[in-house]
Order: C-alpha cells, then sequence, then structure tokens
C-alpha cells in the first residue's frame, strides 16, 4: 500500500524527537511555523514547466528534509502517519 | 448518462469507508481539510499550454486518488454522487 | 437577435428542471455553489494565447455543459434568460 | 474632440432604454452586476503581447457589444456620456 | 530641472478647468474614481519584456491625456504641480 | 564599508531638504504617499530574465531620483542612513 | 551535520551584535522590518527557470548578507541558530 504523488509532490515521513537528536538538529519552540524533519517515502515525477518539459524533482527518496511544521497534508497508511507536500514546501536537505 | 470533463478537470467517485480500511489507508479525523480517497470516472483531454500543446492528465480512468475533502464539486449522475475536480486538487495515487 | 460572445466566453442556456430530471442528472441542494446543467448557445472565437494563436474552445454549440450555479452573468434576449461565461468555469460536458 | 483609447481599452456609448428594448435584449434589474449594452465609438490599437506582437482587438467602431454595468469609466465628452473599459470587460456583441 | 521617468512611466501636467471646458470634454462630479485630463510632460523609455526587447511607449509628449483622477503620484518641480504615473492607468489620448 | 544590493535592488542615500530646494523640487506635504529623492549610491546587477538573461538597470551611480517616501528599508552604515529599494520603486531619474 | 537548502533557499548565520559595530553597520531601532546581518553557510543549486536552465544564485557561501529581521525560517543545528530564507530576501551584499 503505498502513495504515488503527482506532479511535484512529495510524500515525507516525519521523523520522531529522539531521531532529531540524534541528528543534532534542534528545533526551537516558540517560532509562528516552526520547522519539521522527516525522511521523503516517494516522490512526484515533476511538474509540466510551460516548455512542455517535466522537471525531475531536486529530492529523492530516502533524503532527510526540513520543512515548515504545518506543511502539507497528514493521511494515514499502513498504521503510519505521513504527509503530502510541494517540493517548494521543503527548505533542505539535512545531511 | 455521463460527464466528460474539459482541460484538467477529473470526475472521482468518493470511495466507502469500508473500501478505504480493505485498502490500508485510514483518514484523521482531526485534520482542517481531511484528505479523502476516490477513483478516477472520468478524465479531460488536458489543458493547452502556453505553446499551444494540450498536456494530457497524469491520472488515468480507474486510478484511485487521495485528495483534499473539500475540492471539487458535488454532483449527482445516475443515482451516485460525483466529484468534478482540477488533477491539480489531486494529491496522489494509492496503489 | 443573437450574442455573439467574445474570445473564451459560452452563452448557455439553462435547462429546465424536468429537462435535467430527464437527463438521469439530479443536482444536490445544500452544497454551496450547486452545479447546474445548460445548453451552449453560442461560443467565442477563443483567446489569443501569448504566442499569439487563437485557441478554439473545446465547447461547441448544442453541447450540454455543468458548471457552478452561481456562474457567469444573466442575460435575457428575446425573451429567454441567458448566461454568458468563460469556458474555464464550466467542469465538463454531459453526454 | 475624440478619445483615442490605448492598448486594449475601448470606448463605448451606452444604448438608452428604448434602443435596447427595440433590439430585443431585456436586461433583468436584480443581478448584482446586470450587464448593459453600448456602441463601440473608439477602440485602441490593442495590448503588445510578450513576444512583442500587438494584437488587434476583436470588436470594432460601430460593433453593439454587452457588458458588465459597472464595467468602465465613465467620462463626457461634446455632452455626451462615454465609458472607457477593457476589451476583456467585454461579454460579446450583440447582432 | 525635469524628470525623466523610468520604464514605463510618464509625467503628467493637470489641464486646469478652462483648458479642459475649450477641449470640449467635461468630468462628472458623481463617479468614485473621475477621470481627469493631463499633458505629457515626459515618458519612460520603455519597460524590457520578458524577450529582452524594451517596448516604446505609446504616448508621447504633449500628448493630452484621459487617466484616473487618483491615479499617480503628485510632485512638484520648478513650482508645479506634476503627476507620475505608469502608460497602463492612462485610459485614452484626447483630439 | 559598502552594500552591493543584489539582483534588481538599488541603495539610495536620501537627500536633505536644503539639497532638495537648491534642486527646485518641492514635494507636497499632503499626499499619502509623498514622493523623495535621493542619490544612488549602489546599483544590482539586474534581474535575470525567464530568458536566463540579464537585465541591467536603468539608474546608474550618481543618478538622483525620485521614490515613494515609504519604499525600500533603512538600513544605518557607517553612520548614515541608507534606503534599499527595488528599481520598480524609483518614479525616474531627477535632472 | 548541515542542510543542503533546495532551489533559491539559502541558509544564514545571524552575526552577533559585537561583529555588526565591527563591521560599520549600525541598524536601526525603530523601523517595522529590520534589516538584519548574517553570514551565508550554504546555497541552493538554484532555481529551474521556464525555459528548463537553472539559475545559479548569487550569493556564496561566506558572503555577509543584510536581510530584513523577519524574513526566513529559525532552525538549530549542532547548538548554532540558522536561518533559511530565499535569495529574493536578502537585500544585498555587505563589503
Amino acid at each position: 500500500m503505498t502513495i504515488r504523488p503527482l506532479h511535484d509532490r512529495v510524500v515525507v515521513k516525519r521523523l520522531e524527537a529522539e531521531e532529531k537528536t540524534a541528528s543534532g538538529i534542534i528545533l526551537p519552540g516558540s517560532a509562528a511555523e516552526k520547522p519539521d524533519i522527516g525522511e521523503v517515502i516517494a516522490v512526484g515525477a515533476g511538474k509540466v514547466g510551460k516548455d512542455g518539459q517535466r522537471r525531475a524533482l531536486d529530492v529523492k527518496v530516502g533524503d532527510k528534509v526540513l520543512f515548515g511544521k504545518y506543511s502539507g497534508q497528514t493521511v494515514k497508511a499502513d498504521g503510519q502517519e505521513l504527509l503530502v507536500m510541494r517540493e517548494e514546501d521543503i527548505f533542505g536537505i539535512v545531511e
């Protein structure tokens, strides 16, 4: 049971607090929209540009990504909570 | 009696709760705009881009799709309730 | 006495309730913007794109179309009430 | 004394009520933005598109046009009240 | 002492009431944004389009133009009050 | 210590009242957004257009420019107050 | 542990007050959105334009940049507070 996102959408699984601490990224608790970290589970094939060419995404499955806490749509699949968001809503890749 | 959607619009039939459970996707009850699942019944021929080329849609008839609960317009045809939405409002394909 | 719509505009005549029932399409009474059905009476020559080419419309005279109840502008001509709307406001063609 | 409209603007003279009745078009009194009818007095040379080409307008002097009641800007010239609006605000040509 | 407007901006000097009357244009006193008349004092070199080409303006120095009463920015230079506005805010040329 | 503005941004130093009077430009005190005058201290290299070409700015260092009183961001460098704004916010060059 | 920003995003580390003073830039305390200074820690690969070409950023790692105080998203990594913003939100490079 998987979700294959369309166009420039990406499926992300939020990392648990302990995983975030292990990675050395601490997220501040006060900002209005606090960024969060997750792992990319699936990526869309990319959006078709005005020139008719499809643009592949820059993120790939397995990337750990930083994104706004309220970015995307929550959905549960096979018991795990996932997020579907646009690549545009991802700030960067955590390495 | 069928609806042939225009451009980038898609006709979707919402799946019943039992069908969703069977597919292993559970939709959370609290989010402001809860995603929902349905089956694609008909697709438009695609939008004509600025280069004059028509872009065929990525979803096709029979696809099970994930979309925002309040996406699209409800219409009843031959006794069944259908949704007409833009492909843009579809998050992804459930497999 | 006819109206020749400009660009991507379309003239539509709403179908009466009995005609809608006969066609098997029942429109729900509760949605905020309830879709409605009508017959296309006249179509514009299409919009000129950024490449200077005019894009002919996908709907044609005689098509039965589904559109938002509050779409378009009402006008009376020769005693019948007509709607002028953009093709973009039409959800699909009913067959 | 004339107004030569710029780009995609059009100068329109509203038809009097008796002229409208004679033409068989009756405008409903209840809609929020009631369409109105007028005669085109002058047209702009057209807008220059992103490709550098000027697009001539579809309406021409003498056309009877249908437009939103509150479309355009009112100005008086030589004792007659005229409207300056964009071609985009014109719904269609009445024939 | 002169102002050389940038891109698609135009410097306009409002005509006095007597000059307007002489020209046969009477401006109505009731409309929310009443059009006004002025003389073009200086024009920008034009905006550079997406194709890298600069589009010269359609108005030229000396043109009498019609524009919205609250269009543009007021500035005084050498004792006279001038307006700086975009060509887009000009409705047409009065002849 | 200098600021090198990015893309289409410009660094401007407001002229003092006496300098403005000397130049013959008097700014009215009543308008909601009163234009102001300043000298260009630094200009960006220009914005890259959709065709991939960078568009050099029309203003250059040393130009006296007219702009909206509340345009741009104030910053102090080496004891002088400067403004960083987009070329788009500049109305014209005062000569 | 690093953040690799996507597209046109940039990771910036705010300079402390003493560093700012040393650089001769004093930021005014009263403006609604006070600009701030920081050092670029990482830059995205650039956005892909409508022509399919990726545009490299103008800022590079090590640049001291001026930006709006409330620009970007705050995140903590390895104990230091960082900002992720778009290059568009950067006013200029301080030298």
